[in-house]
């Protein structure tokens, strides 16, 4: 009866999970208090030694649109660059690129959305002009060995349009990847999706190419992220986005929830025998830090439930 | 690939859940601002509203040991009791039977653990002695034709003995079963378990009494308890209790967490396509009301993310 459990699945199939944090990027341009940037680079070098292997560490996007990451090149020069850690950043066109081979950046991400409405709003091209315009990108990157990952946002549902075919999210992940993105992020950027419909999502981005390719993105604003990362997991995804203590959140969507809490992504992926090679109290340890510096309560309960274990 | 996932097996095999709302039992026995009776019936009197069908609504505790139940015999008498919807209450010992026969309640639950160390400590008894002692209230229930639900709590760990065999919460389960309890509510009383715990405590009890015999209730101190039940109803799990707004906690565990948020357990199982009964707005509603009573935020991410949508 029980021959294929999801608990039973994960345990044979999914030994090891790579989380990629976060925070630094997605969660703290969406936190209204501008931290210093000597509070910034503290921050990215305390998940240094969690074990986490990929940090995204700023966004060399303008500071007139996104004031938190006005000192993004400060904090990727500033940071202690670990061995065997990826710092990466979030390029949005080539002076954000010229700003990432100035810091010497290795990694950088590019994003679209499956969504035509919200790519409209936001970027003023169709979803196919988007993925036309980060080929030149693409073309930089490939040229000083840097590696592209693709974020798709919207994978479930778009603040304009509403439901997202999941048809759409496997289109734009294929002309991604066919434009160079070694890695898709997938979005659910509004966290409205449940494990049914992030199942449909993945099922159909898996016709277009092997689960290794992708990665999850999943926002808590209605308590879903945990439930959907297990039902990605029972999918065989191997790859999971987090903040710490679930920085963050979405200006479009109502409440102040952030990207699934790092902490308690892996402290489920421990108790399921996964590994993931951090270090759940220094990650806790490093959740406290920042979230006493902004001044908020962690959205990790993890992380509320126990007690400050370094000093 | 994909023909046994979880999301796929609930779909087929678990239509339906019958939510246990235990928010004004379980959740305000934890909170310390102690309410007025009135506005105690007027949050049972709206949960009555939202389709449920089962309100555990208080417990026949004396005052000494739980203030907030001080009032529990006006509160049963005073809520307005709808056709079709069960009013439970907690009968600890034969003093509380008779406030349970005075107030016409039709359905009591009572309690024990899978850990010895903590039923000795609470009880002051071995688990055996504590079922032989309920025996006495089960009996009176039978002749009074009250139905017995039977809460094993500890079920995952123990605050003091730590990890719990699941063999230990199956004997206890047959042990309350057999003394007459027609349903086992199997709690995660600190709320540490994952995914992987719960489903191998779960497949244990199921050896000993049919899956439509066991509900569950899990604490969202880890931030685990939505993972949680989607596991549980991957082993076909189809009673599940919850607080709404998440009220409660556990006075064991550091962190403020309660209760399974029951606005965020419906928003997962209506999306999964299982039915509940329960108008999610009108749930939304009656979990705004009471935190408003207690001047505390919601813990429901769901509610936290929506709008007052009733005035």
């Amino acid at each position: 009866m029980f021959s294929r459990t999801v608990t039973q699945f994960i345990k044979r199939n999914v030994s090891s999970v790579r989380i990629v944090e976060v925070g630094p990027r997605d969660g703290l341009q969406n936190e209204a208090k501008i931290l210093p940037t000597t509070t910034k680079i503290e921050f990215i070098n305390r998940l240094s030694k969690t074990g986490l292997k990929n940090i995204e560490a700023t966004s060399f996007v303008s500071a007139k649109w996104i004031p938190q990451m006005g000192d993004n090149v400060d904090v990727m020069k500033g940071i202690e660059k670990v061995d065997g850690i990826t710092y990466s950043a979030i390029v949005p066109n080539m002076k954000g690129f010229e700003d990432a081979v100035e810091t010497k950046t290795t990694e950088i991400a590019i994003g679209g959305s499956a969504s035509e409405t919200f790519t409209k709003k936001n970027f003023n091209c169709t979803i196919a002009e988007g993925v036309e315009r980060v080929k030149s990108i693409m073309k930089a990157a490939k040229e000083k060995n840097i590696k592209v990952r693709g974020y798709v946002s919207t994978v479930i549902s778009c603040p304009y349009e509403g439901k997202i075919k999941p048809s759409e999210v496997a289109k734009i992940s294929e002309m991604l990847l066919k434009a160079g993105c070694y890695e898709i992020s997938l979005g659910d950027t509004i966290g409205v999706g449940t494990p049914n419909s992030i199942s449909e999502m993945l099922k159909e981005v898996l016709k277009v190419a092997p689960v290794e390719t992708f990665a999850i993105h999943y926002h808590d604003t209605y308590g879903q992220a945990l439930s959907n990362i297990l039902a990605s997991l029972d999918l065989g995804i191997s790859v999971v986005d987090a903040s710490v203590s679930g920085l963050g959140g979405c200006p479009y969507a109502r409440g102040a929830s952030g990207n699934a809490a790092t902490e308690d992504v892996v402290y489920m992926l421990h108790g399921c025998g996964v590994k993931t090679g951090i270090d759940l109290e220094l990650l806790i340890d490093a959740g406290k830090f920042i979230c006493e510096e902004l001044g908020r309560q962690s959205e990790s309960k993890v992380n509320r439930a126990t007690r400050k274990i370094k000093p």
